[in-house]
């Protein structure tokens, strides 16, 4: 499952613009993680007895926060903020495999950041692991279903040209998933690599990740199956989210950034 | 209320296009069946002694999943998700009756599906039929004015040339419907029968749902009704869901899918 | 606060169109009422014991539904669903004396049905009246507060082009209002006079419904008069919502409706 | 920190215009006020024991009251309706120094004339101060990452050439921000300030006012830093939220109002 090929070019690819996208992926992916688990937190003091309205809260905070930071920087990344998006679309050819690697790496680094920040804002030791245990076939198949339904949702939008309505149907779907898939919806890498560091309302035990992560990996399969049948291959490089005026035009190198006007 | 007619062209419709759109339909209805059984074991799980914040996670949850996946399919199908709906296009001239037939299947078995999988998804057995009486009528009233409010605004939406907000009007609806109406909007034959595979939260007794599908045939009747007053025959075939740039090209006999360029 | 002039034309004004745009605000008003008085009979049957809980789920049904209902009809007839903003509209010149009457009756007629609906719905007698005395002098003042926010909105959204937002600024700022305003923001007299007809959650007893009318004309003249400075008059008539491609095309008796095409 | 230079052209620039834009922004201010005061004395009284609820019903209903208010006066003023964004707006070239500082006044004036009013509303004298004490390093953390978040969205919205997003964006981030930081993001000076007035759920004691104004001050410069790098200079002045049609036609010293046709 190796991205990086040998033939791609060389280093000079990763140019400021990329280190403008890479930002971009890592300051978006920190403010996802410091809302998922800085509203689990505060749920959880909030409403230390009632996991429903632990769960309410958790969710509808993170949706509305997943709405307004994929707004905010998908002009200059496509607002990816997860690596199984990345890998899906470097398997329907929208980004490169190096760019992808990179935006993986921020992705990863910007979600320790979120979780390490809302550990702090709430006045809790930067990193503590989490001890709760998560899995079970149940909540394996609902990480395959989440995961799935979220490719679906955003590759849906994408390849028939309604770009801008996907950060509000990628919100509502994660604030609807955290209810109806049994694992809660990760569907995330990131989210979940970066979860294990808060032992609060929303993390995960290390030892739990893996088997999402692999779960995440069957319903990208699933997902890229489906997609190819639905909206069958358009030709072109494409970038995940909400950029208007540039649907058709960026090249497969990603070399130059034309988002901005 | 048969939708066959011995004139139509014979089995050679059921192309490679029409093989596309009932797997969107298949897909979504399977997906919307997850998220409303799906939300609906969870808020019982976690809320067990407050049916208000059942119903409200419940309700939230379907809406915002209902959004992204009428959004992530309609390009494909129309995204009908519901029987009634199609029932409702084939009258007002927008699909074949034999197209109409095979959504229908497509829309059932994906029903049938999403509600196994929301069922293992939590740790259940695929199937047990619900035990949950629900009738009387008040409740086939409610049914009746739930199913007439949905096809009024799905269809004041599309005939109004404003088909791109439709996602998010039906999703509005329906959050608000599980509540104002007393038989928590089922409104959809689809969904009725899935549910009656889940003996939990959402589920309904097979014997109840006789009356609920009446009562969803009366709302499509006195909806049509009023949708012809309202919005008068619009002269083409047309697609219920948000489809940009093919409102007014699908031919009568939808032999060729335009939705994906 | 009559809007009946001596000069205006007879009666063949009335013609099938204004059935039409009359019958879409009855209707209308009468889902918007059902939703009113149906969700907070729910939410005071699952919640009985929590007030807080039965005001955010009536709340977010209504807000909900009332997004759903203005997309559904606003084509039609503008959407108005309350008296307050046909006489408003009136004053800045969008509809005609004659036309609006009839509005209002449509209006009245609509919410006194749609109230019988929802008691109905939910196995109770057709009418009861409220026994419930909502009023002083801060509740009054909060519908004085909710009144003026209503028509601010709605006009600031017309008057600047952007009508194609308004059924999702008027649901969103209703929902907001029902917490924020201490009258819960009635800031409609259709709805007023309507919700004296069931003696539940969202009932008003008869006798205070007078000072409720007052307040909602109070918050009427404010509105103008801030509307006529932040938005100079726009020298054309107009409808008040979401109604694309005729903003500047409707002539001032009305007489002819360019709303679908 | 000063916005006034000796330079700048004489009062003459205080023109109707400015007039129009100030009110707008005094208008706005006073209504966000009355839904986060008002939305929280209802919260307290309907929830007395549950701080959750209390939250999230504070937090949807100003959330919902933010979208329709940021709608109704972003024609004429940008809606700022916050000093720390019209300090954003200076910095990066979008309004002049003195119409700056009037925006101040007016949304500070706005702001406390809206707190007076949420307590009149629900029966309490005009003014309380707040005995709330609300601070510490991890709140204070929580003030800076609201405020930088707050203007990455509000400007990565408008320098994408989004703006028509942006009410739903900045509505769904403090929806969020509510709840994911630890001081339930005020983000904003104006509403800091006029929160001291109210001994209620949305008070804060006048000693706790001057490091949450240092925090949105550091989290403005961290915003403004980020900003550049993402979305560098569009080398024209624009204005912060949704001004369809205007975007690239403001002039410096901003003495013309294009805003309305």
């Amino acid at each position: 499952m190796t991205v990086w090929r040998p033939d791609d070019p060389p280093r000079t690819r990763i140019s400021t613009c990329l280190f403008r996208r890479s930002l971009a992926e890592f300051v978006g992916t920190g403010l996802l993680l410091a809302a998922v688990i800085g509203s689990g937190i505060a749920a959880q003091r909030l409403n230390p007895h009632d996991a429903g309205l632990e769960l309410l809260e958790n969710a509808a905070a993170t949706a509305a926060a997943l709405v307004a930071i994929i707004l905010a920087v998908a002009p200059v990344s496509g607002a990816h903020l997860n690596p199984v998006v990345t890998l899906a679309d470097w398997l329907l050819g929208g980004i490169s495999a190096s760019d992808g690697l990179v935006y993986g790496v921020a992705q990863i680094g910007g979600g320790v950041t979120g979780a390490v920040v809302a550990n702090l804002m709430f006045g809790l030791p930067a990193v503590v692991m989490s001890a709760k245990i998560r899995g079970g076939p149940g909540v394996w198949l609902g990480e395959i279903v989440a995961t799935f339904g979220l490719l679906l949702v955003i590759f849906g939008g994408i390849r028939s040209g309604r770009a801008a309505a996907v950060p509000f149907s990628v919100g509502a779907y994660i604030g609807g998933a955290y209810w109806f898939t049994s694992s809660t919806s990760f569907a995330n890498p990131a989210v979940t690599i970066a979860r294990t560091l808060s032992d609060t309302f929303a993390g995960i035990a290390p030892t739990s990740v893996p088997p999402f992560l692999a779960a995440q990996l069957a319903g990208l399969l699933l997902a890229i199956g489906v997609v190819r049948i639905l909206y069958p291959a358009v030709g072109i490089r494409h970038k995940p989210t909400d950029v208007p005026g540039r649907d058709a035009t960026v090249a497969p190198t990603a070399g130059a950034d034309q988002s901005t006007a």
